[in-house]
Formats: C-alpha cells, sequence, structure tokens
C-alpha cells in the first residue's frame, strides 16, 4: 500500500498557505500576483516527485508523467475565495501531490501506474467559473476566454493571463484513455459528517443548480408625497415574491433541497424614496433532476402570478443551470471500501451541496469524490478549518481507494 | 397690491438654475462649490433689491433690513438633492427675493412693511438636515456641527464651511418679536394639486415622520451545503418582517399614512452564501399624532414578535422622529383668500407629506405653506418641473397674504 506522508502533507499545506495569507485564511483569486506565485511554486514540487509541471494557457497546473500503463488525476483547484479558507480547494490539490509521491515512492504502488495531479484554474469564478476544468474537457471556447473580466476589478482575463505568463501556451485538453479515472479530495464545507461524528463523506452526486436573476420594475416617487394607493413600489414586490417563494418551496421541497436569495438590491435605495426598481438574486439546488424541474415550473410560475397580481412588473432571467452529476459507482465503492477500512463506520455516502470540478471532469472521466469534515460546518470565510488527523486520514483513504482503482 | 415681475422672477430662477446645472435639473449639495457661488450670487441679488445680506456661520443667506416696522420672513432652502430637480427649495428662496423687491416697489406695500428673504442651509441632509432652520431656532449646538461630516464623502462639515468661508461666522439666531411670520413656498412634491386640477395648495399640517434602521443578526454559510433546518437567514428573515409590516399597516392606516422600505442590504451579498446579516432603512408619516404613536407601537410588537420566534435576532434602531406641525390658522386663511381673489376654487387645503424648513421655524415663529402643482407629481428627480404660469401664480397669491398678514 502506498503510504502517506503526514508531516509532508501538513508542510506542503502550510506552505502554500503563505501565499496570500490573510488571517488564519487565505486571499489568492486566480491570477492574482499570489496565485501566480503559488503555482510557480507547486510546479517546483511536482519536478521534484518526479514529474514534468506544465501550467497551461489558462492557469492549471499539471503533472505529467512520460511512463506508460495506467495513470490517475487526482487534484482540485489551488485558487480561493476572497479572504477565503486555507484548505477549499488547495487540500485537494496537495493530495495529487503527495498520493503522486507516496505512489513513487512504493514499488509496489508505483509498478500499478501513476497519480498525475493537476490544480484546475478559477474554480471560485474570479474571472470565469470552472475555468480550468471546462478548459480541460472542450467546453470554453477562445471567444469566452477574450471577453471575460475580473467581476473585482473588470480587468480582462486576457491582460491577466498575460502579466502571468500563461497568455499564448496551449489549453492543455481532455486525452481519451491517459487516465483511469479522476479523484477529487475536498472539505465538506457543511456540518453533516462533524454532526453525525463520521470522519469520511464518499460523495454520490454533485447537486444541480439554477441561478436566477429577477427584476421588479415600479416607479419611483418621493415617500412622503405618494399615497399608498397610487403606489408602485419595486421593493414591496420583491418582498412579498420572497415570502411567497418560502412557502411554496417550502411545501414542495425534497429532503435535500435548498434556495437562497443570496443578494437584494433597491433603487435607489435611500431611506424617502419609494424604490422604482429592484434586484433579486436567487438560486436553488438538488440532487434530484426532477425536483429542479418541480422548483423551476414553480418559481416561473410564481413569478407570473405575481407580475399579473401587479402593480409591478417581474421578470426573470436565468445565469446559470447546471444538471446533477452522479459520481462513478466503482470509485464510490473503491473509496468506501478504503474508507471502511480505516474509520469502519466512520464514513457516510452524502451528495455534495456545493459544486466541484469533479462535475465537470466527470462529463469526460470517471470521476469520485472524497469528504473530510468541514469544523463547525464553516467554509468561504477565512476562519475554515479542520483537524490535523482528519486531513492527513482523508489523503490515506483516497491513496487506498487509488490503489484499487489502479489495480482494477 | 405688491405686483410680481413674472419675467423677473422667471430670469432668476433659471439664472440660478446655472449653479449645478445637471441634465434639467440642478446638483446643488448643500456647500458644494456650486451651492457657495450660488449663495454669493443670491447675496448680490438681495442688496440689489436695496437689503443687506449676510451669510451666517451654517450657510444660510438672510436679506435684512434696518428700517423699523413689520417684518415677515419668506423663503426656503436652496440646496438640492443629488442630481435634484431645479425648483425643490430655491422657488421658495427666489419668491422670497422678488416679494421684497415687489413690496419695496410697490408705495402702499411699502408702508406696511418689509419682507426679508431667507436661504436656508442644507434641508436636504448632506451634512445635517435642516441644518439652517434649526440653528435658527436655536435647537442645534456647537457640538452637533463640529461632529458632522458629509453623507456623501465624509468631509467634516466644519472643513466645508472653512473652505466656503463661512467658518468663524455668527449663526444668525431666531428674535422674538422680528417678524410676524414666516411663509414658505415650494412645488408639491406630489400629484394631488394636479390630479384635482388645482393650481394652489394651502398647507394645512406638515407630518411627522419616523425613521428606523431595522438590523437582523443570523449566520453566514455556504449556500449549498447548508440544510434549510440548520439555517439562521438574515434575508429570510428580513423578507418576513416586511410581508408582516405590509399586512398589519395596511390594517392600522389611517387615510393619510404612508410607510416605505427604502433600502435593503444583505451581507454579504453574494449569491452563493445565506446572508448572515441583513438591515433595511424603514420610515413611516403622518399628519395625525396618534396614528404615529399606533404605527410606533404595531412596528415594535412586530419587531419583538418575529425576533422572538427566531431564528435571527432582529433589533430596531431609532433614526429620526418628527411629529407632525400644524401651520398658523390665520396665516392658512390668509392664503386661502388669496388663492382665492385669483382662481375661484382652484386651490384645495392639504398636508405635506415631505418635510420643510417651515415645520422648524414654526415651533418659534407663526408659519404658513403654500404648495404649487409638480408635473407629474415628480420630485427629488432632475426631470421635476412646474408650468411657468404656476410658478408666477404662486408668487402673486403668496405676495397677497403676505400684504394680508402684514396689514393685519
Amino acid at each position: 500500500m502506498p503510504k502517506i506522508d503526514g508531516k509532508r502533507l501538513l508542510a506542503d499545506l502550510n506552505r502554500i498557505r503563505d501565499f496570500g495569507r490573510y488571517k488564519t485564511g487565505v486571499h489568492r483569486p486566480h491570477l492574482s500576483p499570489q496565485d501566480v506565485e503559488s503555482r510557480r511554486w507547486l510546479s517546483d514540487r511536482i519536478r521534484e516527485a518526479g514529474l514534468e509541471p506544465v501550467i497551461d494557457g489558462v492557469g492549471s497546473v499539471f503533472g505529467r508523467s512520460s511512463r506508460p500503463g495506467a495513470k490517475l488525476l487526482v487534484g482540485s483547484h489551488s485558487d480561493t475565495q476572497p479572504n477565503g479558507g486555507w484548505l477549499d480547494g488547495v487540500m485537494g490539490v496537495i493530495y495529487g501531490l503527495e498520493l503522486a509521491r507516496a505512489f513513487n515512492e512504493d514499488a509496489q504502488a508505483r509498478a500499478l501506474g501513476v497519480i498525475e495531479p493537476v490544480s484546475w484554474a478559477d474554480e471560485e469564478s474570479a474571472y470565469l467559473s470552472f475555468l480550468g476544468s471546462r478548459s480541460y474537457i472542450g467546453e470554453i471556447v477562445d471567444a469566452e476566454i477574450s471577453g471575460a473580466r475580473s467581476r473585482d476589478d473588470g480587468t480582462p482575463l486576457t491582460e491577466a493571463l498575460e502579466r502571468a505568463g500563461f497568455a499564448g501556451r496551449p489549453r492543455i485538453q481532455f486525452e481519451p484513455g491517459r487516465h483511469k479515472a479522476y479523484l477529487e479530495a475536498h472539505i465538506e464545507q457543511g456540518g453533516v459528517l462533524e454532526h453525525e461524528k463520521k470522519r469520511i463523506g464518499v460523495v454520490t452526486t454533485i447537486v444541480g443548480s439554477h441561478q436566477y436573476r429577477i427584476v421588479f420594475e415600479g416607479q419611483q416617487n418621493h415617500a412622503g408625497t405618494t399615497p399608498m394607493r397610487l403606489r408602485r413600489d419595486a421593493g414591496v414586490a420583491l418582498t412579498r415574491l420572497c415570502t411567497d417563494i418560502e412557502t411554496r418551496f417550502a411545501a414542495i421541497a425534497g429532503p435535500h433541497t435548498v434556495w437562497t436569495t443570496g443578494k437584494i438590491q433597491l433603487t435607489p435605495g435611500v431611506p424617502s424614496i419609494v424604490p422604482g426598481e429592484a434586484e433579486m438574486l436567487f438560486q436553488y439546488r438538488d440532487p434530484d433532476p426532477n425536483i429542479l424541474t418541480r422548483f423551476s415550473d414553480a418559481l416561473v410560475e410564481l413569478v407570473a402570478e405575481a407580475s399579473r397580481r401587479g402593480p409591478c412588473r417581474i421578470t426573470v432571467e436565468r445565469r446559470s443551470r447546471s444538471t446533477p452529476m452522479a459520481m462513478d459507482a466503482a470509485v464510490q465503492d473503491a473509496l468506501e471500501a478504503a474508507a471502511r477500512r480505516h474509520v469502519k463506520d466512520g464514513w457516510r455516502r452524502m451528495h455534495s451541496g456545493a459544486g466541484h470540478d469533479a462535475q465537470i471532469v466527470a462529463k469526460k472521466l470517471r470521476a469520485g469524490m472524497l469528504f473530510i469534515p468541514s469544523i463547525g460546518g464553516v467554509s468561504h470565510h477565512w476562519s475554515e478549518d479542520t483537524a490535523a488527523e482528519d486531513i492527513v486520514l482523508g489523503a490515506q483513504v483516497l491513496a487506498d481507494a487509488a490503489e484499487t482503482i489502479l489495480r482494477n
């Protein structure tokens, strides 16, 4: 069995934490100076592990081996949310690096095949969500890259790639037959494992999500001189729809459905003016495509009803839609067997409520995901953390599962 | 009878419109370079009218006469909302100037007394709401001025006064016995006069208003990985309270009550995060103090209920509270008689849903207000406008009423 070096793994995780350190977390959006530096550092570690490092035309980092034989692609993303956590993404990348080393150092494992680590570009959408994995499976075209800009400051992606020295490089694409599977480990980002005292989650499905922008058109007026009966208050229309959504969605939800209004904006947004316009960003997620369809129908119906009722005109615009993606059954079984070996019943199968590069890669390649607990369920925040022994355990379980997959 | 010179009045209104012109409106917040320039221009016109111009320590402009005898104070404010209208405020100031000239030019009127024009500082709250009129009646202390900052860019008020050259000047205060009354004309800022085809409004009462900031404390979480049952979504708590307010307030409202949520903010305000905090700015207005109390009680009760119900903690903070202010009965009668003379039935008594300097000055001095129609009811917007003949008519009605008040 390949043996994870826990000390080396934790040391590398803590070293890469320095690139953009923010309090106990990290600020390392894709192509920020810290991100670019961290990708060069990762390339050096990949070379030390006996692989050829390649940073491609969008900034994804690959460790490539010219050895023939079976290969697995193992990784995640090393970019972070603004002022994000120190594990979200990069833990899975360092697992890939550590697995590559562990397999290389173990004669039996080495004979089975090669682990190729990967760090995808921009999973967190500083420019384009899932940029690296979507580019890899050919889901992104050059025009999309040319048109993309930083959500933060509007810098063109092409300019940022130029500055990083990645512009003009080829984009590495999926090669049929090169890898037997893709494995990704990640912190759970929720509180289920901790709550149930489990140490390993075997992901069954990554949820699908629908994201919408809902716009309310009313009439801007003076808040003192406009009688209630003459108002077309876009804010009132918005809060009423939100309440209707809460009631209707709670009635038709499945056991795993979640829905969220993340942003509300009233225009002009000052105390003494009746809002003439309002806007909300709304999303829901579920592992079951039928439930997603049910929600989609309900939303369209609620908006149409409310718009018809007046006095504001309401329109809904779909911003994005992803379908639920099942993880490969054999990979799930391998992860489960490995987990059972190490923690007996301390594991569970579970869906992922968050999106991951694995849902993209799975369109072309058998894929599986492993979760380890998030302390307090916290993520997308600098205070995100996981116990060191859980981090080491997760890597060993992933290594064992990788061995099984390469063997079969 | 003193005779308004309509051409001169409109020419002056159009001239002062140049200070901060924005599209067909004006951007002239208190103590902006355009505002300071406009106050110097006004001082020159006041001197030409045979009065001594004084700009005081907060920027209010007074026209002072040393002649003994009866005097009226007539004006409004000449600062504007950001990108505001060309009449809101300044029309009443130019009325004051024109009345001063008309009375001075008419021997009989001149014998009755003097019109002293005024332009109050900062009615629109660039630094401190009703700064000029509150300073005049002694409702403001130096410490409040020292601590005030621009709501726009945080500049200290003292620094802006220094830059304008007004710092260190005395603040002109109310002198008992100096004026028989204060008259203020203003555009209606609503659509009632236009809708009823009336040309003059005689203000009975200026509404009282209560303004609140309501804060919701929940728990920030990942919108994909946090099950609905574990959420403490501050945004959901906010929209639910808004709906509860709509229902309860509609049930207990008087015929004139208005209530408005002008601003909503969710924190962090991004699509995939359950808002951990939310905030809304809420206000209501009514001419009847009993109804204001009823609303205040209902709001406190609704918030307490919702906070008790959970899962978010809700607190309400009062930002300001004004009591309804009745206009002087004899001044109302004088305005009505003058209106009747010019337009027969084309006038009505009405309350003011917006706040005005007259509600402040009325605490010390008999006060009255006259409204003229707003086209389409629009104000606090650069497109605000009023027909030229209504502007001239309003000034003549005000002059006639002033004559009556000085005579009695």
